[in-house]
């Protein structure tokens, strides 16, 4: 089977599971019920007196109901997998595929959660109206930049943790694969110079994490399909206001004011992460043979990487 | 042991077991899991394929997903059980209870989901932007007459089934008791003479149902607290711009026009449902007696009815 088909095959399989299981998580009642007597401990009348408590402090709502150990995955299905804006009904096979991981391996009761609006405010809206009934939020598949303005909003307003995955997931996995990387062929990261391809969410992302984890700002470049980011780049002026992110670090990054085509990113450059299009051929060879020894090479596009290891 | 005593004993477990437990629902994987295989189909790269078709024809959602068999539980905290508006989070503990009970009885996948609203319109607003991650709405513990507007409005906006357990579950119980009450008596419903004792959210709707199923609206007498409801009722005319749902209620029920004193609604009633203060003193046994033969006596209030049965 050749890759295509290999894919075909996997497709087939998931929709014919998919219609068989009609779900891929369930809710189930992880108290003992034994008898109707246990109805009126975890109903009524008991449950009063457990209202009343959270209502007399409202702290004790982490010691008395399931919201310590709660997390909803929040998306408006703006942009899902490499699938782009697919809208929230199609992004709930991925949520829920999010909420079983986060079951399976983390013994987290992870809600899936679409949700239709437009308005980045809305979004932020509706998630704010949601805060009592869970402990943490786990933001998914919000397209760039919107996904930046609810995050920071959402992180200000409420007082529970607020994780947007396709940054701050992708940032911190990829921190922790380039430190381990770096011991291997025995560079540093205050030295390190960085190619991030592809701007992003999780590219604009990981350029913070990086910065505060000891990598210098002015040694990464960020090259997408329009070439190097750099302050002189034609459309630097109208990302102030489309997206000040990715306008700030056109600003901070590339000490050495590189510009021009994105392969002039790559030369003596100890690191490429690239998050940008599922495609092996997104990334060329000979881009990479310009890098130092030893390159470090993170393909990070999902279902394909956007260059082959071999 | 006496009833405070029982009472005391049963608020003591609860609050033992709850701090215990620590919430009643849990989420698992309704899917096999055995090997790293498994998440090809049910995470990347299969499960964009189910995302396509979903895309392409958003129906399927309910054929690849949960959304057919999940069921958000979402209340604002304003009318939580007997104890009034004690918040969003203070209603977690009985979102979650009935959760457990949606799930143990009925195996439905049911998201306890108090929210953070203050206008109706807001909640409005919320559950709309819900809508593609469930299949249903179960409305809980709202108070009237807000309750009476959300529920109005979703029905009419959604495409999905929207039910206010307070209204619609309370009316439908009643309803079923009462068919079946009333052949043990051999009374008919087009015949009997009914006392709703109470005007919130439950009697409201029963007045409705109880119309819809041969009861003669003429025949229904609404008393409350401040007396029997009637169109020269001194509230009335206010009731029209606070209570629109009340105000038809007053002017349609009561063909007899009583008025004055609730106890004067009893007076040759077949039939009284009471949804009103959790207190067995409220109904007292001299109205109940002047009741016709038979009567039939629906104390609803939880958790201690409205007068006891000896």
């Amino acid at each position: 089977m050749d890759d295509k088909e290999r894919t075909n095959e996997l497709n087939r399989i998931a929709l014919k599971f998919s219609e068989f299981y009609k779900g891929k998580v369930g809710i189930l009642p992880k108290v003992p019920i034994t008898s109707l007597k246990d109805f009126s401990y975890w109903y009524t009348p008991g449950v009063a007196a457990v209202s009343m408590a959270v209502n007399h402090d409202v702290e004790e709502v982490f010691n008395l109901t399931g919201k310590w150990n709660s997390v909803a995955i929040i998306t408006d299905g703006t942009r899902v997998l490499g699938l782009g804006n697919v809208g929230p009904e199609a992004s709930l096979p991925v949520m829920e595929g999010k909420s079983m991981i986060f079951n399976f391996l983390g013994g987290v009761n992870a809600v899936p959660l679409p949700i239709r609006v437009k308005e980045r405010e809305d979004f932020v809206h509706v998630a704010k109206a949601l805060e009592p009934s869970f402990g943490a939020y786990n933001l998914e598949d919000i397209e760039s930049p919107k996904c930046f303005f609810v995050l920071e909003e959402l992180q200000k307003e409420l007082s529970i943790p607020v994780w947007h995955d396709d940054q701050l997931g992708t940032a911190c996995i990829t921190l922790a694969g380039l430190l381990n990387s770096l011991k291997v062929v025995q560079k540093k990261p205050e030295d390190a110079k960085v190619v991030l391809f592809g701007a992003g969410a999780a590219n604009i992302a990981t350029a913070h994490l990086l910065t505060a984890a000891g990598f210098k700002i002015k040694n990464i470049v960020i090259a997408d399909s329009k070439g190097i980011l750099e302050p002189n780049r034609s459309d630097v002026d109208s990302l102030m206001f489309t997206n000040p992110w990715k306008y700030s670090l056109a600003m901070e990054t590339n000490g050495e004011r590189l510009s021009g085509e994105e392969e002039g990113a790559f030369k003596g450059a100890d690191i490429v992460v690239s998050a940008s299009k599922s495609d092996p051929s997104t990334l060329r060879k000979e881009w990479i043979s310009t890098m130092n020894e030893d390159a470090i090479v993170f393909a990070l596009a999902n279902p394909l990487p956007e260059i082959w290891p071999s």
